[in-house]
């Protein structure tokens, strides 16, 4: 089941797709959705953000089997860069050589600390796509990387939550312009979502609509002022961001 | 001149202090305050963190002048850890020893990228009081801090905000449980407001009602479940937390 949240002249409103039409829904964490009874057609919607987030948590070392050899290690990335399909990724010369970056992003259903890996299923509401934007020539000047990770637009969610993939080993592609650049795997994350989930809220507390960027299994490409940007994950859809 | 937040009969409220008097503002960003016409009693009034932020930064080593010699280094609270007055600091054992820190916290006025230092005084609302609540022995385990900063009730942020206060050199003490342990001084801090102001909107995005803190000159204690938390700074006020 797919669930978007939509721009409609009233504002903005969560929806769940059923067949051609998007249905308003009174709340996207429910585990039970409830139908207001007015719904959107599918094509011509504006899709935005399916979550506006309080925290944003990236996994670093996260994107090969081998990295299971050095400990978990997770970064934050501020709320305000998170951004839906279409909207801009904002390069700036001094941050200089960026790149893109698609992830399996989980977004969290509800208040969760100290998760045991039987809580994990019930604290999920799905995945969307995550690009972890980064300036990665910052990442040596700042081991904290605050400085590679916060631009403006840096972290593009969308297009929608799938509520039903299992995670274990998907394939993801990186597009430039349209072309292929990278395919790789979930299944080459050094831990995996439960593994991640268990990790994070042992220290810190999600909460609803909270997204965990779940690492990089080589899937990043740079790009540069004018190029497109296309993150896509099997069996959840494709998010596209304009570079300026 | 002191903005602060309330709880009242009809939810939360911005406020500012008219004599005995809170009043009740439209906006606690804007630069001419607009008075609804509601006032509360000073005396009884339950406050709150003064503001709701979407991003917390704080500065790692820039507690004493020699630290200048390092570059200066940003990292990011979950704003979930944001608490006002009277909020318990919650202690895990699994986390190990914590601390305090009593830190001048920078409030922000309004959108803000790429700053100079002109542009520093009107990025700013005021200053409140901040407590960088830190659990040490996580440090050494995580150099990006994720581990150590993002406990629960790990950030208490007031009483309030002082519009009229210059930085540049306050007196700074740790309370716990009545007893003084430490006094420092602003001036003691290694790059001052506009510096980090500077600094930190050079590579991100901060906004109205987001929180800065600026750096801990010394001004730490370590607590344990049942003691009282008290971090002060001349001229804003004193901020009272219970450990847990």
């Amino acid at each position: 089941m797919r669930i978007a949240r939509i721009a409609t002249e009233k504002g903005q409103r969560p929806v769940v797709q059923l067949g051609e039409r998007w249905q308003e829904i009174a709340d996207p964490f429910a585990t039970t959705l409830v139908h207001t009874g007015v719904d959107h057609p599918i094509h011509g919607a504006r899709l935005l953000a399916p979550v506006d987030p309080t925290v944003v948590i990236g996994m670093a070392h996260n994107g090969s089997p081998a990295e299971r050899s050095r400990p978990p290690q997770a970064f934050m990335k501020s709320a305000r860069t998170v951004t839906g399909p279409d909207d801009p990724i904002e390069l700036d010369d001094r941050l200089g050589q960026v790149h893109i970056e698609t992830e399996l992003a989980i977004v969290i259903r509800r208040t969760s600390r100290n998760l045991t890996a039987a809580d994990v299923p019930a604290a999920i509401v799905g995945y969307t796509i995550g690009n972890d934007v980064t300036a990665v020539d910052q990442i040596p000047l700042d081991e904290m990387m605050t400085q590679a990770k916060n631009g403006g637009g840096f972290t593009p969610v969308g297009p929608w939550i799938e509520t039903d993939l299992d995670p274990t080993s998907i394939p993801m592609t990186v597009h430039v312009n349209g072309e292929k650049v990278v395919t790789s795997d979930t299944g080459k994350l050094a831990r995996n979502v439960t593994e991640i989930l268990v990790y994070v809220t042992g220290f810190l507390t999600l909460g609803a609509g909270d997204i965990v960027l779940t690492g990089c299994p080589g899937t990043f490409a740079p790009v540069k002022p004018g190029d497109v940007s296309t993150v896509s994950i099997d069996g959840i859809g494709a998010l596209t961001n304009p570079v300026r």
